[in-house]
């Protein structure tokens, strides 16, 4: 039987993968489950993008241009603007999802062996892609005291080889919900400009800031044009993570060049998804001011119910959807099974993503769960609480 | 400035894409041109297709599993046995296009530096993928002679070393609208378990078979489990190109776990056309006969109305809807530029694909354009009368 590629071999799986059949045989026996563990958004898609697909006329679901279509690259830039993002639409290449824009930036700046830096705990799924392009992560790791904060520069510093291509933050956080600060990204620019490095940020959750703290986008940061590459999705922001559509936005002309080329041998990202998304951009503001809320009353009631847990810590997240907790065991693998496996109040049970796969220094956050809080206020509470009973009896 | 990668910078272009500046130009002169040089099908794509998207009524645009939902693919599984090809839909992950199913099949199977024996002339963009994952592509050359029959097996077999992992072909073959028989695939089959290979066949034009003859897919070849890894698409099959969905199909529950892996890392395939890909399965035979009708009338005015012209060798396409013409010239890459800048009949001309890009050996190919038969019967007609009338004038 011929043989797969160690490359194949070497790719991981989902933090969340082994314990899926757990989950379903829970679900099988009757248990209800809180799925506190998944990145999926259950708000609502835009009337208005979903319209968008109801209403076109194409007779033939042709290819759009590599980068995507004019019209719709041109009112991207215009989004940004308003976001004192100030891009052409030649900037812009559009992607299938942030995940593919993640692949294109990956493999335009770096080769095979050739490594990034990454604070950690980071969006495990940058492993997937960092082993799919041959490349390495160098971790630099965030604490959880600290909520997440930007790791010392020096840190940053200690890591940079001759091997090193770029630095790569997700702002905010996934799974950390830390937002960085604009002097945090001013000291980011400052050892990329030094070490003539790319600056990736994951920005996908921009619109996710809380608190009247202001998103602080790379791309505003001057004298960062050749250095900065953002990458972007609408998967978050318009609930629409079905749609596929993301982007990869560089002012650096060599850096577009070399991602159009990959994005040109896949043809076209995708077309009805386009056209949802770019209707999406006629959102109206009221559309993200009731997410706003929506997300910031759960996280309230999340941070505040997890803090009432005796030995449990919790970062307070001021982005994104996502938040991790220090909980009193040894470790969160074999208690997440366990929860799935052996524990319910009342039928009810959740399912967690334990948090050693969001690091990649072994032996990490052995001792934490990331939550996501895409569940209504009431199934959060319920979800909590059964930490906190499931806490009193598990046994390491 | 920070440096794009090694990787980037060999990431080839598109055999037109130097093309693009010069049709823009001739367009913008007003001349009109015949477009022989893309893959975009003028045929309507299936209205149930269309409709699909039209009636939904989800409310989140949520991602589905990362190999397809599994009701997609129950239904591509009973497609294939209505075509002989016996999978389940454990046998098959959904994926962004054929385009993401062969960069999966490539990453589950080689690593940096393997080698995978292809014949040549190829689709184009097997080269974009194959630099994208770092191994190299060995041709094995076939003639237009031959109507571009599969090369002589020894041919294949003087080319293996331990690098190499796979073959690959394409059938019905984009360019040369090759069929290949039943014999050839057996003969195939042969040296892949002689050598422990992969053999992967880009079968997206399936559907596309003329003048009576049987596609038999590799995936119909007793013996050939552990081997076979197909790709699939439903860009071509129902006009659909904008649609991005494909699959990666094989009996190797290894191969099928491993592509699984770097589904997982991109998340989804396109959610909404997923919806219409399923709704596609639906469209009735007469589509199908209308349109097979359709490209074999194409197919045979072009052919003839080709054979007319002096000096012109052309094979006749069994399949797919591509042709590759040998042509009294030197270099067709300054014959398909002269004709945008400096030829027209009655302000019309026309744009064809130089034939050296889908060949991988250098300086092979020089001679010959490929024409797509993409547009309706007056146009080829008008379109190859000006090949003709250039063919007068022009001088090497
Ligand atoms: C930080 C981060 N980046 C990128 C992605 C990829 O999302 P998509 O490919 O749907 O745009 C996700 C999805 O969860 C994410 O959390
Ligand atoms: C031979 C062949 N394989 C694969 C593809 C990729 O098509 P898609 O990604 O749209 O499925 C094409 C498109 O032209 C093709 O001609």
């Amino acid at each position: 039987m011929p043989r797969i590629s160690r490359k194949g071999q070497m790719m991981p799986q989902s933090p969340i993968r082994k314990l899926v059949p757990f989950a379903e045989e829970a679900a099988k026996k009757g248990k209800s489950i809180y799925y506190l563990n998944i990145g999926q958004p259950d708000i609502k898609t835009p009337q208005i993008a979903l319209d968008a697909v109801k209403i076109h006329s194409l007779e033939v679901l042709a290819y759009t241009r590599s980068e995507g279509s004019e019209e719709y690259r041109v009112k991207i830039a215009n989004y940004y603007q308003k976001n004192d993002i100030f891009v052409k639409h030649d900037d812009i290449i559009v992607t299938t999802g942030g995940s593919e824009a993640l692949l294109f930036a990956f493999g335009s700046i770096m080769d095979v062996d050739d490594e990034i830096i990454v604070p950690e705990p980071f969006y495990a799924n940058y492993n997937g892609f960092s082993t799919a392009s041959g490349i390495n992560i160098v971790p630099v790791i965030s604490k959880i005291e600290n909520n997440f904060a930007l790791p010392p520069i020096e840190e940053f510093e200690k890591l940079i080889t001759p091997k090193t291509k770029a630095i790569l933050i997700c702002n905010p956080g996934n799974p950390t919900g830390y937002l960085y600060s604009k002097d945090e990204i001013k000291k980011l620019a400052a050892i990329v400009k030094k070490h003539n490095l790319f600056l990736i940020a994951d920005e996908v959750y921009r619109e996710f800031a809380y608190d009247g703290v202001t998103h602080y986008s790379i791309m505003q940061e001057e004298g960062l044009e050749d250095h900065a590459i953002m990458i972007d999705s609408v998967s978050k922001r318009y609930s629409m993570c079905g749609a596929r559509i993301g982007c990869l936005v560089s002012r650096n002309k060599e850096v577009i060049a070399t991602a159009l080329k990959f994005a040109q041998a896949r043809l076209s990202p995708p077309t009805l998804a386009q056209i949802a998304s770019e209707a999406a951009l006629g959102t109206p503001q009221s559309y993200f001011d009731d997410v706003i809320e929506e997300y910031v009353e759960r996280r309230n009631i999340l941070i505040s119910e997890l803090q009432k847990i005796e030995g449990v810590q919790v970062a307070t997240p001021k982005g994104a959807f996502y938040c991790i907790v220090q909980l009193p065991i040894k470790n969160s693998d074999d208690f997440a099974q366990w929860l799935l496996e052996h524990f319910d109040v009342n039928g009810e049970t959740v399912m967690v993503a334990p948090a050693a796969g969001f690091y990649s220094t072994p032996g990490v956050g052995l001792n934490q769960i990331r939550i996501a809080y895409v569940l209504k206020k009431e199934s959060l509470i319920k979800a909590v609480n059964i930490i906190k009973e499931a806490l009193k009896v598990y046994k390491d």
